[in-house]
């Protein structure tokens, strides 16, 4: 380690550093920020927003108590320097590793967080309740949200300042304003602050200084008007907050520990009311190859400290990702009706080729994913061709839209759906593990999962041609398996699978991508004389009845296996049976699906190993099931 | 029928109206409203909402040219006006009725109806998707989104107005003003529109005009500046809509034709930009009846209409929804961590009776159910004990909030689902489908359903005193079986079901109130000489492995049932069974759920038959287990 931090190395937790001189808090902050990057270069994560929010992190834990007081950071990622100052130096190379810290916020990690996070705009409410709580048990503790611009386009932000603006109880939203959150900004609010920003006028200050002096002791106002004149000149109106029943201060330089100190004092001292304090800062701030790049290095791969250069792997097939967004180009220039939707996901899906190809047909309609999908849906009822592209776990976001807007009024809505199944290095918070359960339960959904990236290619055609009602498919996140791929998909028949390997005594439907790993256990099978049929299901929504019956009839074990919790594909399948009766008379047949755990960060293969969904897991339930060993596998519930 | 409409007998739809003089629309709103109220007055429905639009609706369908000009309605349940001059006249008097108009806007029913509506804050992202979609395909008909100010509350009205705000396209947003959404206003942004309708400060529509100049003919601008005589002194600021990238007019009187015609025909002869019209109504205007009332009728039986008395069925015993609320009133007054947080449905889920005893622990927090449920995890990681009470088919809007902020955090927030099953003359959008499969696929989750009554006053008890996690306890509209209630709730074991009944040969493995059709099944089993048992499984998870076991143990046939869909309970018990390699051998089971088809309103009787879930079904599913009968019922999928 390069990097010489000799106040930073007396700051184990914020108690230490509320020890320190204010003076003093200027090199600090240059420390933390040089062990942020070098930690980061050797792990890889987010970057730019922790750089961001160095002096914020230092100035908050500087004013406030925490851990009584409790610090709510929107989104998580850009919580390093937080973990650094936390307790947690000693483990912050092992950001995002197997069984190291998490690249989020995290209660079970630490009591300085007390509220994890990872999917954006949920800081306002849960801060908010902390404030009540805090209320109901009669303590006087502050409770603080740290959101950024970005996830103020998300309506449940919204929400939250709508109720802490009635309820009115002391309470601190700071508004991480770095216009720039994981793609560009988007949406009038994003405009809103960046002209609150920018406009230099004088005055939302001068309002909070107006409203304070009604409800502070003389000597407090004074301290205040002192604060002011740190301010001037860069505080503009916050009309729009105010109107929320919010005070409102800003904007203020937040990498000006100068400015930023006396303000939390003040804000942290006022007697009640939600305060809304606007920080200004810029992502990637202080490390130059971050400040230059167009994304503000925000989710970074290792890299080379000096020159900011990242390690780059090397793929042996496309990502998933990539063969659908030229999939995607590839048919909607043969069909103008076809638009590209994203909730602030435009590169993570891929639909940034899509808006270089069609600028005029693509959305990207901020961290609003309700938004996105009944805007698709008011798209599709007249006569477009929609897709809403979401990742798996982001999708939940939008659940009722999907029910009540979508399905319901069975309008063809196209769901690609990334990030299907175990994710690696963001852990829990991100797996796309529910979406087959959650949407295979609604009337009129079509669900398909790809079991390579051809497969992807012909269900994005098949997506394409489908107008009688919603379609979802779902891939995972990384590479493909290397299979050739057409230079156009064809279109598949809905609800047919395919025989992708013929045998005769064990028989493994797949779902999705695991099927690779079912390929694998067909052959470790048959290294033990044991014959294996392997099937691709294609759908899981409407089923192969034909496929199912035909594998239940020619052999003597079936396995199930998807990369999704119970409740999914394989619960269809034994539905169907019970229904039809042909469970009455004995069928050997396992379901295979993820724990009915919550899983932490590793590699997916780790991830997978740990789920008992890999190909000898496969071998093991087929051999279990023919009665050759006798393990059960119980993984909780 | 008493009511005499000359004027309203002209016009079977929109384009009759539009050949009626200016000077004629007072008559025909006067007549649209006396026969709306004595259409209700034999159906029951929405009353007060539709009331408070009969202007509105009137000069909106004068205006625009409906259908080709996209007209959706928020929530839909003020659409009744909408319908009586829409081609639905001569049905109006099944409102709500098995086989009869819908009480919502559907797209099924008109092509007067593009986007249908039951959930709340949906309009203006299904508006702006048909206002897209013009430009996409180069037609130059309108969208408008009618919305509520209690819709407004929600975030996904947010996210829309945001996402318009920036695409700047022409679109148009009619805010209805009636400070009343089902309960009384809450939230910032109500006490925003009370100032906006109050302040009488005229400026709004004045910089409209301004606006409008640089961009309007000058004809057409003086046509304008007379509209402006009209508005005065009832126009205001909207600096709130105007930061959001909005035009804004208003308010204007709702009930005024000569206020908002010309207010209408100029903003749709504007060239382009987003516009959002401010209307001030009153729900149950022109019914004194309604009028005068606490909720101005906002759902009403059948009624008198010259006195307005509404005729009242009686009960045989009391609504699950009070039984609930007086077993949380008992709980808490031992318990003061106890807090109710209602999503805009005190009175729907009998959180009023404990508003009335504890009303600093109640939050009714607007139309918003993702920051209900993240409020309510913030307080419980706090210690609070926060019960979230909220629709079946409402939570589906927190489904990520469920899963990101409680489910992954282990928290303990109690989930009292009201409406679960098959709701009646709400129809599809409001049945309580889904929870099952979309809760229990989520690991941490536990999940009750109440049996009956005396049952959901133990669920209350549990949940209470259950702090290791989330547990939800689903219980459906309507009233119980008659079962003594306890004085207070035993407090139920963690994953334990009970044998109601023993038999030999048939068990039926009930999940919630399907217990009383099994029970009546039982009888008539018994009657053919196949004597059966009767479980009430009272948890989905964690399932009740030893009574399962117990079960196929001893009979020879398994029924499950349950009021909810596909990938629930029924699913669970044969994953369980499939692991443990007890369908290897031969097991007559039948899985009984929802059929997978969104059904139309009915009584709920009639629902569950055309369900295939009453009594005389499950004993058919029985014989045919049995090979007694050869009946295969296959309802789609």
């Amino acid at each position: 380690m390069a990097v010489t931090t000799p106040l930073l190395d007396t700051v184990k937790i914020p108690a230490d550093l509320r020890k320190l001189e204010k003076s003093q808090l200027r090199q600090f902050a240059d420390e933390l920020r040089a062990e942020m990057i070098d930690a980061v270069s050797e792990t890889g994560g987010h970057l730019g927003s922790g750089l961001g929010v160095v002096e914020l992190t230092t100035a908050i834990h500087y004013v406030f108590n925490t851990p009584d007081d409790r610090l709510v950071w929107d989104v998580g990622h850009q919580c390093y320097p937080h973990k650094i100052i936390t307790g947690r130096r000693d483990r912050i190379r092992t950001l995002r590793q197997p069984g190291g810290l998490s690249g989020f916020t995290k209660r079970s990690e630490s009591e300085y967080d007390p509220f994890g996070a990872a999917h954006a705009a949920t800081s306002i409410s849960a801060a908010l309740g902390f404030a009540r709580a805090r209320d109901h048990l009669k303590k006087d503790n502050h409770a603080i949200a740290v959101i950024g611009d970005g996830s103020m386009s998300g309506g449940m932000a919204y929400e939250g300042l709508n109720n802490a603006g009635h309820l009115g109880t002391k309470f601190i939203v700071i508004l991480n304003d770095n216009d720039m959150s994981i793609a560009p900004p988007v949406g009038a609010m994003s405009a809103y602050l960046a002209r609150a920003s920018s406009s230099g006028v004088y005055q939302g200050f001068r309002n909070f200084g107006k409203q304070l002096a009604k409800r502070l002791p003389p000597a407090l106002y004074s301290k205040l008007a002192k604060a002011e004149e740190y301010g001037r000149g860069m505080v503009t109106g916050g009309t729009l907050f105010e109107e929320l029943g919010f005070y409102y201060v800003g904007p203020i330089d937040g990498h000006n520990l100068d400015h930023l100190i006396p303000v939390l004092e003040n804000v942290r001292d006022m007697k009640d009311g939600p305060v809304l304090v606007h920080v200004v800062t810029k992502k990637g701030k202080g490390y130059p190859p971050a400040e230059e790049a167009y994304d503000k290095y925000h989710g970074v791969t290792k890299f080379d400290v000096v020159s900011g250069k990242q390690k780059k792997g090397s793929a042996n097939a496309p990502a998933y990702q990539k063969v659908f967004g030229q999939a995607l180009v590839r048919e909607a220039k043969e069909d103008e009706r076809i638009v590209g939707i994203t909730a602030a996901m435009p590169s993570g899906t891929s639909l940034d080729l899509f808006a270089d190809a069609f600028p005029d047909r693509m959305y990207d309609v901020g961290i609003a994913e309700q938004h996105a999908v009944t805007f698709a849906a008011g798209l599709a009822a007249d006569g477009m061709r929609p897709f809403a592209a979401i990742y798996s776990t982001f999708l939940q976001r939008a659940y009722d839209s999907v029910v009540h807007d979508v399905a319901i009024q069975n309008l063809p809505v196209r769901f690609p759906m990334d990030r299907a199944g175990l994710v690696g290095a963001d852990g829990s918070t991100h797996a796309g593990s529910f979406d087959i359960a959650y949407l295979g339960c609604l009337p009129n959904m079509v669900l398909m999962a790809a079991g390579d990236e051809a497969e992807l290619v012909h269900m994005t055609r098949t997506a394409v041609e489908y107008d009688e009602g919603p379609i979802a498919f779902r891939y995972p996140r990384g590479e493909g398996v290397g299979v050739e791929l057409p230079e156009r998909g064809k279109i598949l028949e809905i609800g047919k699978g395919r025989i992708v390997r013929e045998g005769t005594k064990v028989a493994i439907l797949a779902y999705g991508t695991r099927l690779a790993e079912a390929l694998k256990a067909a052959d470790m099978l048959d290294a033990q004389g044991l014959s294996t049929t392997v099937a691709d299901a294609r759908f899981a929504k409407p089923l192969d009845h034909d496929l199912v019956l035909q594998l239940v009839r020619n052999h003597e074990v079936i396995i199930t296996v998807e990369e999704g919790s119970r409740g999914g594909f394989g619960a269809f399948v034994l539905h169907f049976l019970a229904d039809q009766g042909l469970l009455d008379n004995g069928l050997k047949i396992r379901v295979m699906t993820l724990p009915d755990i919550f899983q932490d960060q590793d590699s997916p293969f780790n991830m997978y190993e740990t789920a008992h969904l890999n190909a000898a897991h496969i071998v093991e339930r087929a051999r279990e099931a023919l009665g050759m060993s006798a393990t059960v596998i119980n993984l909780r519930g």
